[in-house]
């Protein structure tokens, strides 16, 4: 049980990182690489044909711009594709990473997050698992319980302050 | 295993029938509802609770305008949630329904595809199904395979009327 | 006669705070609180069911992103909620906030106000204690004039100067 | 006890329409005028220095592109001011109309609801005299159960069809 | 021969500045003012209405946000009005501006320049004049070819760089 | 005194005949043609730089998708030039001919009108010849005054509907 | 000397019809096939790699939604790929097609051309041609002659309707 | 074999001498000057129906804003034009450069690059003389693997980390 992270560039890293440390506090297991639509494309493909095989489950893939790798990716792949829209650089505020992203045709779906949400891309990973492993499962709801936790503590911050 | 298709208004029934029909045609079993996040919010968080403890493993929410079932459906329940954005009438061309879906904030993601993007929506959920039953993920790999015969055969088509 | 003021997120107090302080100016009591839509949908079921039961006439409710708090407290309280959308880290320009608020479906209307704008909700709110009570009503008159003075203030200094 | 429903062009009828049968629904009572900010200026000024003066308690104001109305009204008026983005022909989208009802500079608030909400602005007026009117928060209430009864209603047809 | 230049805040005067700097580079009187369309209403109707009998031959209005003021300016005066759209703090990007002052409807033109384009608006207001006045023509005449004479400066500095 | 007309297309003319109908209201010459930016570029310096010597006071050019001649008009011509963004087929919302007509840079103005707005461009360039010509603006005065009549008259109508 | 044209769907056909439609004109040689990025990943390999070996000197690539077939092509092809957004049904207004073609990384480009601008494609391959074959070129200058003939003619006939 | 390069304005340089940097790694000759649409119309005419006749085989030109030069020079020349939009200041977002380059009506092509991709416009001019020339098509194939590289160095370095 393994989640693939991938992301089209280093530079993707500081987003992508978010993924990366929900799933380690889940306790899951991840592959981290870089694979590049347009700079690797032989990556791309060996990647997205074979990383089911490999005992990944979910693949989570991060792009900016014109992103193609998550759809690259979902288009060879049989399995659930995450796809995080990242702002960078030039982005015409975040709707191209977006777009390119989302608005897959009909056949090959990504899954796609909030701009730069590569948090909740490691948290929907972990639901995926969770829909077939009760432990996952229950990792989910105590997160849950403690981002409730948190809101409730903030509240009565504020509350006692008034 | 089962999925739990659920939509806003029966209005977004043509758009959400798409899921339905590609899940039978992978022979998975779905459970179809009306829940209206602003109309029958008690309904909302009674199937958000439960679903997951019926035997549903993944939920499909579709919604137009500001569409709020999806991501109140997923703030409640620890299964993936697949939101899917529907250009209801009144629609700013599309954008609220998108916008309101995927730009979840921190902890509760939702699984968006593209605009009217039911058929994937359905897929997506076999794919997610299909990361641990392996039966299903070859019915992935087929449906991908017959998704390639049918662009060949166009192409053929094509190229012979030159 | 009281307006209850309520944010998704701490973080969104900084904007908000401009409300309470409008209100003060006005005399008008206030009650606030933090109330997650999506990581507290218990407190947001019994805040919304409840508030008008505890003598609050009016909600003010703010939220970035999918901002789904201003319409799941519209779904369920008969008091008029007021929508401000705030413009969150990560958010598209703050589209997605004014959308997800704005463009609720028929049936259950949100009043929005301008992005960030939580000091006209904070009028607004007066403005609708005011519809009933002459008292207020005189106080948003002598605002308004107050306003007039100002610009006619900064008119005089503009002038003197050329 | 009254609400005023105005618009800056007889072509905004069909839109403006919605708002004056739910509030006959509830059986409020209305005065209906055609007010343009750039037409009838005069009008404008006398309708929104006067309004709150003749028994009127909420304005419902109507206007597409370019729209003026809501915000003008809202500047001279004490009363809360409900404005409805029309989408007139050659608007762009209906951005136009809503943005330049929604952005309202800080002290003169419009309480802008969805692109043709007439409907919505018609309930809100209502919630804003329910906010101090017991049977008219009576009437929201059991307009509310209405909007349930029918989405259980669809909702069974739904599931018997399976 | 005047230009009448108002804006809706003291907040808009950096901007408007390049207006008044550009009409004095000309020699062409101008008359500066704040008149707030939200905030000073009956100076907005006493300044509309009496312009173009006090010798003014053109307005500029700039504004932010909602911005109605070049519009209800137009609606009451006979002049030809020139409107700036200013990007304000808390604006959509600009777009709110731009769209409330260049969509008017039919009948009451704004003549609309760039996002924070007050130079050119004086530009426009000089060329307006120079229609029917020779010298303020040559003066433009003159404008243009110094604008010709520093690109071309620019180019031979690029040139012999290399 | 006399109104250069020119459009990028035979295509426009159903657009810009508003220009030509509302000026002949007016008892104002014109004179139309085609000149296309990209089609016909020596036509369109001829033009540009020849207009303001052949008795024309005013140029009134509009054009869709990357409307280039209303700009480059401007930058070879002394006279104001009004921009009319003509939603062409293919256009991406009117957005494209908006953009490039409205934004042009420091030193080279268009009065951009909205989108479509072909009358209103009519009416702007009589204000301008009207700035100078009590005759003509006498006129515009009139014309708006009829404008108001035809608001208070269906503003009749609909009231004695009720 | 061949211009390769390929489309991720046979839909795209009525609009990639120009792009054959004007090269067939200028008497160059093409070579039509569909190649789908998501659904023929394999064929899109072979055709971007091999394509330069096989005597096509310019590829032309129109795709729909997130279209990633221009982009794929360009990462693995030396030559130069023109992209033609296609405005596909479910499309937003054809922004995503139009993003996720143009916004292409550093290192990777793509030579976007409008919005269902397939003629336009056709064109600029022909001037790609062009640029080292003096033939082409001036059958490219004929062609403009063409164009401003056609405008000259229009011109005629709208001057003599006056 | 040469390069045209030229620019809007001076402050278009930063981001246009990508441009440069990447044609002078690939050993082509640059010609660089400033031409300004709006400015210098009569340079822009003597440049662009001149450039094909001095050697130059590809034009790249660069605006920001309102960008006509890159459309007004494929208007006057038979060559291979390359648009780069640069977002200037002022600009809404990059928007306005990116459609008045981007959305060229039928019959003139402008082939269109990403935000400030001036890069990616030097690429693209390499891959059209390398359509036709083999040593600089190898050089293109050279950079191809060399992105790659850089890539796979990345990846290593990423992987080592873990």
């Amino acid at each position: 049980m393994k989640i693939g992270i991938i992301m089209g560039s280093i530079s993707d890293m500081p987003v992508m990182q978010d993924a990366i440390d929900i799933l380690k506090e889940f306790g899951i297991a991840t592959e981290v690489d870089i694979v590049s639509a347009h700079r690797t494309p032989e990556k791309l493909f060996e990647y997205s044909t074979t990383a089911h095989t490999r005992g990944i489950n979910v693949i989570i893939a991060g792009a900016g711009g014109a992103a193609h790798l998550p759809g690259m990716v979902a288009s060879m792949s049989p399995l659930p594709v995450i796809g995080v829209p990242v702002k960078s650089s030039n982005s015409i505020d975040g709707w191209d990473s977006v777009l390119s992203i989302l608005q897959m045709p009909g056949g090959v779906p990504v899954a796609t997050v909030a701009l730069n949400g590569a948090k909740n891309a490691g948290i929907l990973a972990a639901q995926i698992l969770g829909s077939h492993d009760k432990l996952v499962q229950a990792k989910i709801i105590a997160y849950k319980l403690s981002l409730k936790e948190a809101v409730n503590k903030a509240s009565e911050g504020l509350r006692s302050r008034e």
